[in-house]
């Protein structure tokens, strides 16, 4: 049998099936992209599709609404083909990739930050320096008393301008020698690293391009970002960002090792982020630089450790399964051309050590960017992703510590949740007496409300608590015209009413999705309660906080406060970092010390396996409540009960 | 307009072509393997096909009788299409690939010479040791208590194991360990280089998998050889050979250089040896041996200036132009992934270095081979392939050239020539009063005369000048039953009359193929005259002669003397050293004091080249006479006039 995809805005697919196949599934295989974070559980209920013809075998969903369903929305992780259909796909993905809302540089608020890390670590004394060169080389030209081979040639050449005793020529530049030579009549760009005595090319080309780039990636679970930057002068030359194409596997790391434990997962998942993700990025940012891709001679990556393994085709199944055993956390000897990277092929990859299974090298170079390594202070660092990852220390020792937040700040866990793109409502505030919300939408003048992404869960539920609306359980306790209650006496608030809303459907948020998040904001703060404790500390011995990560730049901090997510310091001391594991990889991948510093800072990282760690379970549980079970530790928190 | 190539024991192929294409061209760009050693300029008359259906404009041709034209046979370099039509393609090269009689080790006699050179090699301070390793690592099974991550784990015992302070994970081997090391419960091998402090791992497997293997490999214009030998104790695992299946593009170096210079040759060419030819000889080998190709670890290659060219994939096209320029002589840094050899892809391949345009690897790997660099005795070196190059020289100094012998010796200028398979009259006697010839032909009991290779070429013209059928300049001066002459007046001597023929076609030698053979024997002749006159010797001044290549297997030394191709020395001086080259490759692949001395061997060889030097053209000319104009430097010479 056949179902057809009618993709949103793209081709219609037909795939060939049996009865009974997953539609998800299917569409998968297809390469077609449906949104699933939760990786086909149907806990997200983001996976919907609408029959448009014939029918499907499905189970029924709380996501799904009598009347939806009777329009034909189901939920294709829910669905059994049972003969010919047709089904309507939301163009949920590529929205998603297109319009991303991220720490990637693209306001001159996030490049400021970016620029004040960058000046930080000179200041610690990192220098920005490497050894990579561009050359012209002017050679004489052979005559018939002049027979010297080529390479002889250049060789000389080479040890003369540069100083070198050795120059080795690996295969991708011997193969192009003789004809670059000959095109630029002798005259030649050489680029390539100094190594001691040895000067290895990597490049030959006419002397009009002596360019030399960098290319530095972060590659988050959910988003890749990315800049090219010349590698003399750091100057930032182009940058970009896209969704992790690897989205459609699943939203977190765990669903996406299952998936790639599966038979040709491995491949599938790598080339979603190399094929799919990165080389298309790197060739748009080499397009817009004006630069050959064989100018980038260097790349470095700042990623989770499951990322790290997808990225480089390395089985991730041990990471998920006891004794959790990754395959590498530091590594040197990955090179573009091993992965076929968009760039030169002999251009050493720099991966930001991992230090565990779930504090990898997006940590390791967001500290380095935070420079908390260098202080005498007590520093608190936070990226908060679809995991949360907490560093806590100062110059004498840095202790560290992952907690599965869940999919709940990317609005995978959260009925009306979704990622901070255009139609999200990113901040909102609750007026105590009406009960009404002032929202703010993501995107162009007059943007209706499409979900709730992060910020806006966060603002939405201390606003609700603030305003005595829910208690401290996060069960509704006053009603009203925006407080209302399905069959089953589940309480909701209304955002946005169905004539209000983008979609015609009704933006709410119920107490199952407010007890998802508490538990999402519990594990947060339980981990940097466990974390403290571990080292016989308090909140009291913060000096600072930095927050990091795409959702960081939207959050209200008296609000994350206020709901107990974060520790009650003084405002003042949160700082928001920006993209810090991108602002690492830039860092290490033009300046060899702090490529060397990122390494320091790992080794000397404690981890600390929270699921493993006396005492979390029960901070965990003390924590999910609002603010805490202890509303002593949450003195300046304002609620209405 | 289309057409079909109906193809000896192979599949047809059916091409779209236009009016006018050649038909040689058009058989070359859909892979149709047709026999052309001149590369199609006419002259050689190897490249019949037979029309079958529809007609071709074509040039009438010395090499078609007017029955066989009749009979549809046409040459493929000399027709146009004009239609639709269908073509006979005789099997001609796959049988040459199948069949070709080379110096590839396969009779106890060249097993004992190529033992004997290794021997004499070890006799002259050889030793045939290197760094490749691979040892059997028992891991201790990570636990809660030890998460150290699978690279960490790895590198530890390996720095056990072999007291290294380093050790190299390169991506092939990254990818492949997390699921090795659980494969085979943490105990596994591990193959690689020892490089000074470091051991660079090649390959991770299981424990019953130790076996590390070398590749050495001889590329001559025309054959291949190889064998696989164990790195660790030198036995001989696997050995093999096959035709270079560049051939189609031409027989000679001069060709097939042109041919790589049209647009998409370089590719071509590289594919006929890579894909089609070295590829398929290692996989059978692997096979044969029962090793995995990842266990080959180090490769070597003997070969020409323009055969390294086209098998790196490097433009050859400066070799043959002035001022003859190489992309390399020797080069470091090529790996067996970078041409995708089968075989581990981070094995080195050991180029042979060459010395000039025309004096290549084969010719240092084989004087290397030939142990002439370390005697006092004054040697004579003299590889003869496609091209014949020489060397002279002992301890103290070494002298080379090359000459353009052309393809007389592998049958190429020859009307009834042929190369060394089935059929080919390889020696001849003739009774001087009856002038009837006692013919040994290569093939199995009662194997018909299909032509004439290079050795019974020397064998027939010596016997002809020495019962005095020809005169010096090989004119035909007596007559007979087996002297005919066309009706120009050509004079031939038939060796096999069409009815004794396995082809039905006559068998015989003319006065153009004696004429072209005096030429290239005048060439050999006068290049050692040179060479000896260069550093004022005479031939007296010759201890000991070495002839190498497959041909050199064949000659009647008596006889190739009695025409005045080598020098009139003692014919006790003679002596056959098999395939030098890839006795050398092989001593080089095992032997990283081999690999030294084949460098320092190349870097004090001096490179005579002919074409420019004063004399030799004088030389020469001298030379192309029957044994010479100057009789008295072959005293022994046996003629009938």
């Amino acid at each position: 049998m056949k179902v057809t995809f009618q993709i949103e805005g793209g081709n219609p697919v037909v795939v060939e099936c049996s009865a009974g196949d997953n539609l998800l599934e299917l569409a998968r295989r297809a390469n077609v992209a449906i949104d699933a974070p939760c990786s086909g559980n149907g806990s997200c209920g983001k996976c919907r599709v609408k029959l448009l013809e014939g029918d499907v075998e499905s189970v029924p969903s709380r996501h799904i609404s009598p009347e939806e369903y009777a329009e034909g929305w189901r939920l294709s992780c829910s669905c059994r083909v049972t003969g010919d259909c047709t089904v309507f796909v939301p163009d949920i993905a590529s929205a998603y990739q297109s319009r991303m809302k991220t720490a990637d540089l693209s306001s001159p608020k996030e490049i400021a930050i970016f620029e004040e890390c960058q000046q930080k670590l000179r200041q610690s004394g990192i220098e920005f320096t490497n050894n990579f060169r561009s050359v012209v080389l002017s050679l004489p030209e052979p005559s018939l008393d002049d027979t010297m081979p080529d390479i002889e040639r250049l060789t000389w050449a080479v040890e003369e301008a540069l100083g070198v005793g050795h120059v080795q020529v690996p295969f991708p530049v011997m193969v192009r020698l003789a004809s670059t030579l000959r095109e630029h009549n002798f005259t030649v760009c050489l680029k390539g690293e100094l190594q001691g005595d040895t000067f290895r090319c990597m490049e030959i080309c006419g002397p009009e391009d002596t360019a030399i780039v960098a290319c530095a990636i972060d590659i988050g679970t959910t988003t890749v970002t990315m800049v090219l930057t010349d590698l003399t002068t750091g100057k930032l030359l182009a940058k970009g960002s896209s969704g992790n194409g690897q989205i459609r596997y699943g939203a977190d790391v765990i669903n996406r090792i299952i998936e790639q434990g599966k038979p040709g997962g491995k491949k599938k998942l790598q080339d979603a982020i190399l094929k799919e993700t990165l080389n298309p990025i790197i060739a748009n940012l080499c397009k817009a630089a004006g630069i050959s891709a064989r100018s980038i001679l260097r790349l470095s990556v700042g990623a989770n450790t499951t990322m790290n393994h997808l990225f480089v085709g390395v089985d991730a199944s041990p990471v998920r399964m006891e004794p959790y055993i990754p395959s590498f956390f530091g590594w040197e000897g990955l090179l573009a051309g091993d992965l076929k990277l968009v760039a030169n092929p002999l251009a050493p990859v720099i991966i930001a050590p991992n230090i565990g299974s779930y504090v990898g090298g997006d940590i390791t170079a967001g500290t380095l960017a935070s420079g908390i390594w260098d202080r005498d202070e007590m520093s608190l660092f936070i990226d908060l992703g679809t995991n949360g990852e907490i560093v806590f220390g100062n110059r004498d020792f840095l202790m560290s510590c992952a907690c599965s937040a869940g999919p709940a700040f990317e609005g995978g866990d959260i009925s009306c949740g979704m990622r901070a793109t255009d139609g999200a409502v990113e901040a909102c505030t609750i007026d105590k007496d009406t009960m009404e919300p002032t929202l703010s939408i993501i995107g162009d003048e007059g943007q209706k409300c499409v979900g709730i992404c992060g910020s806006g869960i966060i603002d939405i539920i201390s606003e609700l608590f603030r305003c005595g609306i829910i208690n401290a359980k996060g069960l509704f306790i006053r009603e009203g015209d925006r407080v209302r209650r399905d069959s089953h006496g589940m309480g909701r608030y209304v955002i946005a009413d169905s004539h209000e809303s983008e979609t015609g459907r009704e933006v709410s948020i119920n107490e199952v999705d407010i007890d998802n998040f508490i538990r999402a904001k519990g594990a947060i703060f339980s981990a940097i309660d466990t974390l403290l404790k571990s080292v016989d500390m308090t909140p009291e011995c913060i000096d600072d906080v930095y927050v990091a990560g795409g959702i960081g730049s939207g959050i209200n901090m008296r609000n994350a406060v206020n709901i107990g997510m974060f520790p009650d310091v003084e405002l003042e001391k949160f700082h928001y970092i920006g993209n810090s594991s991108l602002t690492g990889a830039y860092a290490m991948v033009l300046s060899d010390q702090a490529n060397a510093k990122c390494a320091e800072v790992a080794a000397n990282m404690t981890y600390l396996e929270l699921s493993t760690y006396p005492g979390y379970m029960d901070s965990f549980v003390a924590a999910c409540f609002l603010p805490h079970t202890d509303r002593s530790l949450f003195p300046s928190c304002e609620a209405g009960q």
